[in-house]
């Protein structure tokens, strides 16, 4: 039986839960959760938000342990050894995308979350390949967090070969975009932060922005005309996306990593007269979440995190939800 | 002297006009005048669609003709030269964008219409940047539209790196559509044409489609879910771009080189959960028009015209006017 936290209703609070994993499949491990954090996509799915979710149910997917039990097809791992989990916990291993490397992709993409119990127990069970060994030196108890929203902002740069010349910018400076400014300032590049708060402008320069941009400012904005070959979006408002799109150079890209659920409203003459793109991606592959991993030890880049014990589950799920938690909030046991 | 057909008001007839081009600057050339096409965007200047005409107006930006003089830093041309002319009569030769190849993107490049004399003319003028000498045995009198709508629908091949390997979609078949479906059946991709005209499917396979999908039924749009690596839209009018967007693959791209007015209103999520991107050019670079210029005479890929003598060229206008042309118009003396 494994140990867990589960909500029974849409809203509930999280209660224990004991549920019987059965017979580890062949290729799956079975991880001892030491440290998983808390994305707000836990709180959509613990609030049904998306209308998808299953009760009971146990959100947690960006998992920190050691590997208890392996299935006797895996490879390349060895019990005790320390690895983290993230949004998906399976590929389907036979589409094209899981076969050109891009498992995120794939669209039978089991999510650690969905129809799947997950980390905010005492452990949690995948298929091998979604689980990717951590570096060694790393800090842990704020590594969970790469593993879904580190990964998410880190992606982009890989998919799109952003290179250090290049100006990027973030919208949002909050659980993504402040892993985003620590990520593409070690990356070699002129780092911009769009943000209306002073007090997040002033913090932003301290993780590794070099400007910052006043949102709230239509002057600010229009002065940064062409400036930027990325601009990643964090956020998950409306804003006036053809504003931005001008601050692209010719041949840049707006791409969106949080879910604005409003139509993008684009101008096709903001694109075409510009050669502009903008696009979206979700999470990253298992490779690409290794080689952001190295890149985070390399240059010591880590979340900036509130640390809860798991016994006080219910409180750190409500520090998420007030959005006042700088900047990603970590279970630990 | 410089004899042409120029409008005085908008939307006015054509009629004949002498203008003095002043001594010949030193990095230009002058064409004389044997072929020019008509495209949408010569009616849309004549009769001010975009509120930026000055009259007297001389049109004409798909030009064949031989080199009538040089200026004195002129190199790589001589006297007598076949060459073309299209969007673009110069650039500013100075920005990142001149510099990098990409002098289509220049912000400051001077369009052949727009407060310049274009090419429905005995000759015209541009800077020798703009010009682009034609490859030995390419049929002349139908070259002229490559120079617009032609590159318009070759440039994202290059920019965006197309492989043989991908399959690609185009909607609307005309004066664009028509042309990129040779370039893309050359160029070995699987080729679908959207299109609503059961005639327009017909002529569409002939051109070099291997599949047709009829626009206006929904059933056979998501028959093709997740089909597309490219989809290149040649149309101006407001399309369901999202479903569209289903039929990307992931990593798939939706390019626009017809301008719709009307907002995109793209749903985020029909990026992000697929990796999919959206994106928009103009014409291309010099080398880009040279790069075509060759593949089209490789493989023996031409605008399929209708050819008028410059003395009806109000008649051409006409018939450029009713939609009715297959495909494009050539002015030809």
């Amino acid at each position: 039986m494994i140990k867990a936290y589960a909500v029974n209703e849409a809203g509930g609070k999280l209660v224990p839960f004991e549920y019987d994993a059965g017979q580890l499949g062949q290729n799956e491990v079975e991880i001892d959760v030491k440290h998983c954090g808390i994305c707000h996509s836990d709180l959509s799915m613990i609030d049904n938000e998306w209308g998808i979710s299953q009760y009971p149910l146990v959100a947690g997917h960006e998992v920190i342990g050691t590997i208890k039990q392996m299935g006797e097809n895996v490879k390349g791992f060895h019990l005790g050894q320390i690895v983290g989990l993230g949004w998906h916990s399976g590929y389907c291993g036979e589409c094209a995308m899981c076969h050109s490397a891009d498992e995120n992709l794939c669209r039978n993409a089991q999510p650690t979350i969905i129809s799947h119990y997950g980390g905010f127990a005492e452990q949690v069970r995948a298929d091998a390949k979604s689980v990717v060994a951590l570096p060694e030196n790393i800090e842990l108890k704020s590594a969970g967090p790469l593993f879904c929203g580190g990964v998410t902002v880190f992606n982009p740069l890989v998919q799109f070969d952003i290179k250090p010349t290049d100006k990027v910018a973030v919208i949002g400076i909050g659980g993504l975009g402040h892993i985003a400014l620590q990520f593409l300032n070690a990356w070699g590049c002129e780092v911009t932060a769009f943000t209306s708060s002073p007090e997040k402008a002033k913090e932003a320069l301290e993780m590794g922005a070099h400007h910052t941009i006043n949102s709230r400012d239509v002057a600010e904005i229009q002065q940064a005309a062409s400036k930027f070959d990325l601009i990643i979006s964090t956020v998950n408002v409306k804003l006036d996306w053809n504003s931005y799109i001008s601050t692209l150079k010719p041949k840049g890209r707006l791409h969106f990593v949080g879910a604005t659920l409003e139509p993008l409203d684009i101008a096709a003459t903001g694109l075409i007269g510009s050669q502009r793109s903008i696009s979206g991606s979700l999470v990253g592959s298992p490779s690409t979440i290794a080689k952001m991993l190295d890149f985070a030890q390399q240059h010591n880049i880590k979340p900036i995190i509130e640390e809860y014990s798991f016994d006080n589950i219910n409180e750190a799920i409500e520090r998420v939800r007030s959005g006042k938690a700088k900047y990603r909030v970590v279970l630990s046991r």
